[in-house]
């Protein structure tokens, strides 16, 4: 049997439409306690129908993503980049309509005396400010900046491979300008005080320069003291045991375990390999995590799948009254950072979890693992070296590669930074936080696809990930004292629920600085991260 | 990291926006030759533009089809629903338009001096034709359409679990009902002879009901001497050896070498397992091939998956220049089945095909195939026995199911069958062409799911498939008289490209009608397809 789907031609028969409203044909009347109210169809049900339109485009985009990298045949790869692009902009195009502007005003009437925490009145809040950001950026502008960055990237990748900044340069220069004039859209808007607000705002939302710089800045003060005492100590940790021949099919079959104890709903996930590990919900209920596994270290089988994961249980936890919504989907990447680190760090870096785990792992690597230690594994897991490939590096020095690349982003927007030096300006903050030299600008300042991509202000909200998961974890070890026997028992599910009721819940309601007081009661905080840190350090190292 | 497309909320920064004329920015221009004739941007481009989209939201629909049906995790089909009819409802918006109906007669203006069968020409003919369909319907009867049929498609399953015909009656009355109003929006359209023409037409464009009947009958009375000649020799086949243990990961093995082996575009293609075998085409060169495994009977694992397989040949044989456009799927569905037809029957249960595939089964399932010979396995292949279920009929008695379907659903809406009578005249049928009682409903009237989803006129496309296939094998013979031995030597690459030399880079730029006259020079003609399956059943039955 064909497909009749697949069949481009006006096949209209098997065809849905939209009547005028459609809705109302259904059994399960959902117009019900509208009708009642004498408000049907109200500007809001028709706000919320054309959200979810909306949201459905986004998400079948994201599925078009996830299967050009997992499952997609090569050849397919030029019309997929079609087929994003159209979904793309149709989205777009629904997303800044004189239409969608009416309905936002409209059903901001209705909801007016509604609790400012209520789904109707946060739905109606996060679409105006969504459809206010995408109004003011000028469609042909809008279209450079794709150009640009596709253009950018396929550069890029050719640089790198050639270790050859000076042909990426150029592109670099048009991204910046680029940027800059889509900043300038945003001249007054909200309470933006810097021009490098509104890029930072695309990835977290009401965030503004001042406010990560002192974050990023007590924090790369607060952890070079610890990363300065670790190499006095002279310690040479032995991680020897994550290293050597671990057979694929082996690790495939840890990694699929790995994820079925997690607490992610039965029957809403899947696994797939891929070369960039990443996560992407379809929706709340369909997950899909993707890693890669490498023969010679067995470490991205279990911490890059359970950081993946995290990000999953984070979507998950969205309640189904926000699903199809913008509000289904945690609109901060610091806060779903905090997630998949919380997860990837806090619980699967810790003595508990790799307790549990040991016996499974010595199971199936009897030939590296048989013989080794809890100890020497739970010492190898948490190995501070500072090394020159960020998405290589240990927890701790992690956040000095975002840190660098944050105050060079801001050098490059507030000028003092020429980006025909920027390789010079990286190799001496690489040099001046990590101790370390750079060879060549491939292991450099080429290294991230970030800025091909046009992406600057992306890069904080990984170290601000960290900051509030350090947060949450003082929280839940206050809330559930015995969080750590749980994990070390292999149940789950009471972090799961702490995280559900105190974070994911909320879906993408409010700012993440009205949600961080929500969860923990106060503003970001950089100490108790610095503090955990410090304790497993000195654990690990005696110091 | 997580996927940036699947968070909802206005990330604005990396989305592509519809600029006034976006290809202009490009530097691979398509537009010069256009320049140069001083026509940019006409309204062909435009329209070419629009239909791309169009085809865009088709296929992407598409996907998501094939991921429901091999990859999701079965909670997301919920949202999946939603998610699916909202690409249909803005494909078909975009597709009814009155933007698309102007530039479809700006188009025609600018390309009424080019040749009928030039690409330009023929995309106005196709969309104008689509279009016109499309706008006919009103729509919330097509709401209804979509509605009524996703409801009885849920009562028919369980009807059938229950073989409960009465529990669906009411469903199919509807569905009835509705069909009857579609087809009375097409009153005095093309050359609408009948009130069944327009549900014909929505899988066999051009075909009238007196056409068709006139070739499914004389096919009927061309095959029932057939079958009554095997009843009467007596012989019984024997075809155990397709019967009993298969390992499945060995009928895995042989089914990605069978398709390996086919003349698909190398990384152009996938295999997945799914209930209910079919194939799609993401696009020409991203083609998914479905099938199941079953673990007593070896059949499907090479049959089924060459069938899929025939079907994604054709779309991988459309020229480049339409891609992306309704001339790049073949909307007659009887062309479709002639492809996978002719290469699940003609090539597939041939001889020469099974001589060559005998070491490798012989190889792969030792203790079923081991000591079978290859006359053995061939009369197997080519076994007539009347059956109760259309998909597991043989290749000649298959013919009866679809032909007895297409005379009921005649009946049906001419009026000379009362639906509660429905499965009296069904089993009555059955009694009368292939000689067998209907134990119950579930194994009779209820077992496809076609009438169900409202598609009356899509079965006799099936036999259609089969005639065309016989006409096209004919014409292939005499061109390539050594195309058995070809086939015995595994290179198929000969009968691929007569294929599309004469068919396959047509893609839809032609009625049926029109089509046939331009691959065999002549109209439909059941005569071929008759004689060949007489030649095969006199050798198997030796009569």
């Amino acid at each position: 049997m064909i497909s009749v789907e697949s069949r481009s031609s006006a096949i209209s028969g098997s065809v849905g439409v939209r009547a005028p409203c459609e809705r109302c044909f259904t059994e399960n009347d959902q117009h019900e306690p509208l009708l009642q109210r004498g408000l049907m169809p109200s500007q809001l049900e028709e706000l919320r129908e054309r959200l979810a339109e909306i949201n459905d485009l986004g998400r079948a985009r994201a599925l078009l993503g996830w299967d050009e990298r997992t499952q997609m045949p090569p050849a397919g790869a030029e019309v997929r980049a079609e087929q994003v692009a159209t979904l793309a902009r149709i989205r777009h195009e629904l997303l800044i309509s004189d239409e969608l502007g009416r309905l936002i005003e409209g059903a901001a009437s209705e909801t007016e005396s509604l609790p400012y925490d209520s789904d109707d009145a946060s739905l109606v809040r996060v679409a105006r400010r969504g459809w206010d950001k995408a109004r003011r950026v000028p469609a042909d502008l809008r279209a450079e900046l794709t150009r640009a960055a596709s253009l950018a990237e396929h550069a890029w990748a050719d640089a790198r491979a050639d270790s050859d900044f000076a042909a990426f340069l150029p592109h670099l220069q048009k991204n910046v300008e680029l940027r800059r004039r889509y900043a300038d859209c945003f001249d007054g808007f909200d309470d933006f005080v810097d021009e490098f607000d509104p890029l930072l705002d695309d990835f977290e939302p009401g965030m503004t320069t001042p406010e990560m710089t002192a974050v990023l800045g007590e924090l790369r003060d607060g952890i070079r003291p610890l990363i300065a005492a670790v190499a006095e100590s002279g310690a040479d940790i032995d991680d020897s045991c994550l290293h050597g021949d671990f057979p694929l099919d082996a690790q495939e079959t840890l990694a699929r375990e790995v994820v079925t104890e997690l607490p992610l709903q039965e029957g809403a996930w899947r696994l797939d390999q891929t070369v960039h590990p990443f996560a992407t919900a379809i929706s709340p209920a369909d997950l899909r995590i993707t890693t890669r596994f490498e023969p010679e270290y067995i470490g991205t089988a279990v911490w890059a799948v359970i950081h993946e994961s995290g990000h999953a249980i984070y979507e998950n936890g969205v309640p189904k009254e926000l699903w199809r919504s913008p509000l289904a989907s945690p609109s901060s990447l610091g806060f779903h950072e905090s997630q998949s680190r919380l997860w990837e760090n806090w619980v699967g870096r810790g003595r508990p979890y790799l307790e549990r785990l040991m016996p499974r792992l010595r199971e199936l690597f009897p030939a590296r693992l048989g013989e080794v230690e809890l100890d020497t594994l739970y010492r190898a897991a948490n190995k501070i070296e500072p090394s020159l490939i960020r998405v290589e590096a240990d927890q701790v020095t992690y956040n000095l590669h975002i840190i660098l690349r944050f105050e060079l982003e801001l050098g490059i927007f507030d000028g003092s930074i020429d980006l025909a030096d920027l390789p010079e300006a990286w190799n001496s903050k690489v040099q001046e936080y990590l101790g370390i030299s750079v060879p060549d600008d491939a292991q450099g300042v080429l290294q991230d696809v970030h800025w091909a991509g046009g992406m600057f202000g992306y890069f904080p909200t990984y170290s601000l990930g960290n900051v509030v998961a350090g947060q949450l974890w003082d929280r839940i070890t206050a809330e559930l004292p015995d969080v750590e026997e749980q994990i070390g028992r292999g149940e789950l599910t009471g972090l799961r629920e702490w995280l559900r009721e105190n974070l994911h819940r909320h879906g993408n309601k409010f700012m993440p600085k009205e949600l961080i007081e929500k969860v923990v009661g106060g503003p970001i905080d950089v100490a108790p991260y610095v503090r955990q840190l410090h304790e497993r350090v000195a654990e690990i190292y005696d110091i």
